[in-house]
């Protein structure tokens, strides 16, 4: 059940086996079902889940009441309502398994109380927190950089595995454009 | 020169005087005039700067060639184009000082020096990544989620200071909208 998590943080951090047993005992298994809600607007992201094997998006509404799609996390990575993780605040995004599938999930107290008592935890953090902020600003700005076949072209590039494996809703909502418009953009070539 | 920075990092973390010593002593300064460009976009982020006083700005062109503000720095704040400091490569933003002042810059070399060898300076980037990641997803998702009126109240409820201090050009380009819908948004009461 932890190896995958293993791998995952003994790629960035060096630690002891005793602090890696310490580290993984507070990461809890969830299973998932098909739509179930992790996370709602104006709830506090109370967890950071690493995907053992399924997929998760988090998405918010934008300004015409759409849902937009801001993360897709697949097998062996992180996600997390980030922003309402940090700040303790109400959050202003949704987290939902989109299909059924194994979390392992860590509580905001124990993963602070890591921080305080292991100190190549504070690493791992880093790296979790400068990758996150690269991915999330780098989503974000392509919403307001980017035309909608731009940013077609720059998915089919860098993750065509989304448009592989998710229906077109989904597929259509990390773009955040229509259903129709990614038909249009489907059946030119690019 | 160094009374503000110093108060900025001993509210955040604790050092000994000789590890203050050591880590001012990597801030150079550096004196500005107005609307001196800092970074420009397609360059590498290569310094965070401290600003002792005026103002700095991060923007970026927007999908219908419009700059937009992401980030103004007053005094005693930091501002850096992150995504580029992190990630090394190319920014997608610019940095400009909007007015006449005196900035403290450490480069990423020493940056990432001084987290190699003081413990307490990984608490420190850690929070600076922390407040970056909430303000600059805040603000790419009020360009998102929010209208033109929306984003003005909250403008003047959070921030009226900018409001006040910047010339309406620069307040337009906060707000991602024209110097006309922000006339018009002004002669209404909200």
């Amino acid at each position: 059940m932890y190896e995958q998590l293993t791998d995952y943080i003994l790629r960035r951090i060096n630690v002891t086996d005793a602090q890696l047993s310490i580290i993984l005992s507070h990461f809890k298994l969830q299973k998932t079902v098909r739509n179930q809600a992790l996370l709602s607007e104006g709830e506090v992201a109370k967890n950071i889940f690493f995907v053992n094997s399924g997929c998760v998006r988090v998405y918010f509404i934008d300004e015409n009441g759409q849902e937009a799609t801001r993360y897709l996390a697949f097998e062996n990575n992180c996600v997390c309502g980030l922003m309402s993780f940090i700040s303790g605040k109400p959050s202003h995004e949704f987290i939902q398994a989109v299909l059924p599938g194994q979390l392992l999930a860590i509580s905001r107290n124990d993963f602070y109380y890591l921080l305080d008592t292991i100190p190549a935890w504070e690493k791992f953090y880093r790296h979790y927190l400068e990758n996150a902020y690269v991915i999330n600003t780098g989503r974000l700005m392509s919403f307001i950089t980017q035309s909608a076949g731009e940013r077609y072209r720059q998915l089919l590039n860098e993750n065509a595995h989304v448009v592989q494996r998710l229906p077109n809703k989904l597929v259509a909502s990390y773009l955040n454009i229509s259903q129709e418009t990614l038909s249009r953009l489907k059946s030119k070539r690019f």
